[in-house]
């Protein structure tokens, strides 16, 4: 399996490479990072000294016949740019980026405020949710990697709005993620001085994952949900907790909801239904989805929480595991 | 002023020997500390040196005479026990334990897992949240000085619910903590490797500050209110973070949130309303409380967010704040 | 390969656990942890949640001949007093604790405060640091895994010692460690509110990785040398960060160092010599250790700075490397 | 007290806000910051708000004759080019940059990377450490506040020194810096992901801050010393721990070690000679010098470490102290 990088020099770039180096069954042909280009990956990441010896290549030196599928890792508005002129010649796209997430056109340029310049594709990517979109992903040509949040949330809310157990109004989703999410950047705002001891909560009323959250669970659960979302930035490197409360309209007790996600999730490599309040630690370096659930009597409400490694099952794992479905590996081949 | 302090040696207690060893109208008079008895304060907290000379001393040594004012901060159920040989000869107490903060025995066994053995007491005692109570915490012989996270609940949402912005019910509450909150211990599950690069909540469904939380709230605002409350360890020292979604019962936009929360506090000193997402660094080392609102349109929320310092508004600046009020001293003075 | 852990529930341990389980050559026999018997290996550290299924169990149920090889991670004065009991049968024992790494019950007794009640043992055990020992370790029955601290000193100043390129006194060391070092134990000083945003300085006078560091470099140097060695806590989970400071006896430059630790480490798959100032980051969990080395023209001296996972190269990935060495596996095996 | 501060916006410059702000003797004239001009200072930094109303001004608004004394805390190279045009008028300059530390154009220049284009002043500054300079600074038109590094370097050595206690060859001096030393910049190696977690040295074998001790020690010891140097960033924002290892030339022990720093430091406001290994947090928040020297009996070593708060004695509150000096103010006025 011949596989490029193109955004190799970010962190879910570099997650990849760190997965995919590790393969006996895959050579990376070649890693594209423009600001880096002609550097030696270990010389950005002095992690891989004796253990990748490629260099970074400018976009201009991209063959695309090179690679069976390549790996897209680029600011929002590149890849829709880049991925027409290679789509076709039967390599397969995994695009790790928000391009392709949104079916609509107009919720697109509403959140990420640019037009969408390719809609034509939109309708050949699908949603790289193994869990919810396995077959449709085997046969893709564009997998549109879902985002870390996303990832966080839809696990655990799928079922109980499939189910009917939750009311589709008032949910309240809390995130707090790990500054790797912002990327690998030079900015203050993220700058250890100003994270460290720490905390604040961004783009409180309109961020770009909430449209993605509603697509899927919307089309998938047949439903029109309502929910708030507030993402925070707390002074951990890797990592999202996602504390999520909603309305019970149904009279259930913790144990059944730990069947109904059994129902779920119960064969999933990657979703762990847990019994104790999970902890960022227990996924961290791991493609897991730990879910947690309970009742809460007083209010009629139930809790849910969730933790992933959002650059792993929230990025570079989970783009892994969608190549493994691709090209008909063992799902969790890498990843385990 | 001559100060005493019970329990002295915790975060809490410290916090207090710093502001209060600044003032020159404060004479600390004991210290008393059951496991550093006999220890310098200067060899705990070598900040201390050349600073405060005294040492700890045990509670048998204490002497109520020697003192106007007795700060207690003692874990749960200790302070019942010991302030009812001490009340009656004119000294106030300030607590800033749990012991004295509900009005109902029933929710104290409840919450607190031991029956209230001096309910007498609870009916001399008054909430320390000066914004609220301050008539009354003036005359107080015993002042309940509030818990950490109900200051960063009940601020923010006393003027909402008061003027009937929001829904009572469906209200959550999402705070995060940092680990000076749960004192100074030996314990694993507070050790730097177990809690760095982590997130957990805990006690998801029945932490001791709801019944705090509702009692103030429903009393002052004359309303039963219903909210789930999930508090969640991050990895910071000092610090509480609460965001909080209510559903809004009025049309109303920004500006008259920004209004109705000046009509409530643009005189107080230590609550500000910003007009910015709030950062826990904005208030760490202070004894502010930040309140921002915002309203999320599409859903009907409203996000409240607050942040204080968890040990100075959450705890011994707030102290102080009610040792002013009790002896008649400008309100801010040694916290500004 | 059957494996059992003493010990098995702290850091060491459970990175034994981690590494092993991912092996389809070992079978995990018992993992024995005294105060954790009974419990499940997955309620003390969830990560294993769905990966191991095993509980720990008490000492009292540890059957020797159900393992090849036994892991032997204890408080000082633990070890010396189980092996005995299992040793001769066959079993092989790798001890991560410090009981069997000085071959000198005096320096061991000044050390470690209690006296060495096995010392006929201490000339069966091998110092396990395949770098320097190799041959050794493959038919010892007690392999002594060498401390943290000791693997980031003397892999760096073995080559320079032995071919005489700087001065056997006035070596200054300096060290930092990440608090898993310490170990999984409940105690204020080690706790996140007192670690973090601070550093100090420990056991300045008198650590007793400094006479386990001599008697391997006196002994295979054949020179007497002198140095102080001072470690300090920092506020990181993993990593230790040696500086080596040390006076050239010889006219050399950058190059010939290179030259120099190339032919010392060339081939050794676990030891990197970098060509760029170190960061722990670049070895955390990996088993590497990263040597750089630069000559400071302007003092005559030599600097010299290595990194490693303390958890790994400091710990269970070095015992595992021994494990490998011991049953003629592949040295890398599992550790790549 | 009519004050300016030309580079108001950074990490310096913020501190002395906070700390000048607080005194009812000062009033702070301008607040120059290229970048941020037009925006108020509250906006940068929102724990202003309510406290601090004035916004950045450019330096072409910059009126000396507003002003008593301007501190200056720029880049490199552009405190000289500025100064010279106020100086004369009467103002008072406390340069907290490095462009008058050193008297030697010749190592400025090989140390700063540019040649000085105003050696004329260099004459006329006073390097700004009370503890040793008190007399000239008093007087002084420019002063040359010093660096972080040098102030937690020269503090503890100068008694030694002087007093000829140790060897002037062969001093190591390993540093570890919090990361508000390198500023308040956007860069990707000081970002939170690359920082948290990690340590790195730098300038190993060339930081600007070797010449500036090596100037100020050698003249006042009237010695030839020479000294490694290896600054380490670790991940902390506050703070420098400094671990200094030197030769004793004779023969002395810990307690007239302690007598000597007590003849040189006992009535010094701002330095402590403790009797216990340092913490960073001892200092943190405040302008001391905690140090701690002990004879290591084995090397014939003596082990001395400081720590200071980079932002107060390491830069702001040192440069308030100097201001106190110059107008014959109480020395620890609005430092205690």
């Amino acid at each position: 399996l011949r596989v490029s990088i193109i955004g190799g020099s970010g962190y879910s770039g570099t997650e990849l490479l760190r997965i995919l180096s590790a393969r006996t069954d895959v050579t990376i042909a070649q890693i594209i990072a423009r600001t880096s280009a002609g550097a030696a990956v270990a010389d950005l990441y002095p992690e891989f000294v004796g253990v990748i010896s490629k260099r970074y290549e400018a976009i201009e030196q991209f063959e695309p016949d090179r690679a069976d599928v390549v790996f897209v890792a680029l600011p929002p508005g590149e890849a829709m740019e880049l991925i027409p002129d290679y789509i076709g010649n039967g390599i397969r796209i995994i695009d790790l980026g928000g391009d392709f997430r949104l079916k609509s056109t107009q919720l697109y340029e509403e959140y990420y405020g640019r037009p969408h310049t390719h809609p034509e594709l939109l309708q050949k990517s699908v949603y790289g949710l193994p869990e919810i979109y396995r077959e449709s992903i085997s046969s893709a040509s564009i997998v549109a990697n879902p985002g870390c949040y996303p990832t966080s949330v839809i696990l655990p809310l799928y079922p109980l709005l499939r189910e009917g157990v939750i009311e589709t109004r008032d949910i309240v989703i809390n995130s707090l993620s790990g500054v790797s999410g912002a990327g690998r950047k030079a900015s203050v705002e993220y700058s250890f001085s100003e994270v460290n001891e720490n905390v604040r909560a961004y783009r409180v009323t309109g961020h770009q994952h909430v449209p993605e959250i509603a697509s899927v669970l919307n089309e998938r659960c047949d439903r029109e949900i309502s929910f708030s979302f507030v993402p925070h930035l707390i002074p951990i490197t890797r990592g999202i907790y996602t504390t999520i409360h909603a309305t019970l309209s149904a009279t259930i007790d913790d144990s059944a909801i730990a069947r109904l996600y059994n129902a779920y999730y119960g064969n999933e490599p990657f979703v762990r239904t847990v019994g104790m309040v999970p902890q960022i630690k227990n996924v961290v370096n791991t493609n897991y989805c730990d879910i947690y659930a309970t009742v809460q009597k007083a209010t009629g409400h139930i809790i849910v929480i969730s933790v992933i490694d959002n650059l792993l099952k929230g990025a570079a794992g989970q783009a892994v595991q969608n190549m493994n479905l691709l090209f008909s590996k063992p799902e969790t081949y890498g990843l385990a």
